[in-house]
């Protein structure tokens, strides 16, 4: 851990997710709380989506960082706002969109996490 | 948020996503519990499934309600009948199949929960 | 429930996802903790992903088994295990490639779960 997965509308045409995991990775590298090979990303288009109940011109970018129980909340608040920093530079909207940009964190139950690596 | 995910095998040829996906986001609106823009669905169609252990002809259709924590347990149960019950009428099994279709609730962490708007 | 979601890389082009399903599902059952056709699960491929920082030739699998809440740490941990177990045996890295394999357990929230079958 962490396991962050990123999920993008797909009507976001300019939106790189290659890029996006890079900076978010960045990020949380640079909070110091991880280990550099322990960060675990994949980025998701969501090609069938619905906003509300309108058919206005919508999107949305969701972020979900997974972490080992146990950190305060100060600690999952500060990498929240970093990843949610390094979205908000990547995210260009078109014009007459709105765009929900959201991160959460969630624990991975510590007592229970398995993990092996396998080297080839 | 509510973030709503919305899981269905792929066997089921006649389950139209963005028809259940309207019927799930109308039934979260009529709850009165959120607004209107806030209620972001997507469906993923799961190709690579099993049930069981046996080959018996079955599929599953899965979502999971995502709220800000603090809610009681019977608003989260009203969402969760109010879900099943509105998939519930878009459902119709090929003969001799069982679908198994479920609702979740979960909670998203309210102190770190990060939020923007970005408008074109 | 319960419900498993495998996620594996997309550079894993040895990876088999329909033996893999096969194989935790048999090790659900055989944990003597869940009835047999209640074990759903599904294998999604990350094609969009990010280890870390570096370029280094890596990969993950990761699987989240969600369970009704209620289960003891260790009958948690003993999924956990049987079904790392279970992943291992499937598991060949390319040469000089480092795979992270892990197994989450997480808990459905029970006084909420809804649940019908529809029978065809």
């Amino acid at each position: 851990m962490p396991h962050l997965t990123l999920e993008y509308t797909a009507n976001l045409a300019s939106f790189d997710p290659t890029r996006a995991l890079a900076a978010i990775n960045a990020a949380m590298f640079d909070s110091g709380q991880f280990s550099e090979p322990d960060i675990k990303s994949r980025a998701i288009a969501v090609g069938n989506f619905q906003v509300g109940i309108l058919q206005n011109p919508r999107a949305f970018v969701h972020l979900r960082i997974a972490l080992l129980s146990g950190r305060s909340s100060a600690e999952r608040k500060e990498l929240a706002d970093a990843a949610l920093a390094a979205l908000g530079e990547l995210i260009l909207a078109p014009r007459g969109m709105e765009i929900q940009l959201s991160v959460e964190t969630s624990e991975l139950d510590r007592d229970s996490y398995a993990k092996t690596i396998v080297h080839g």
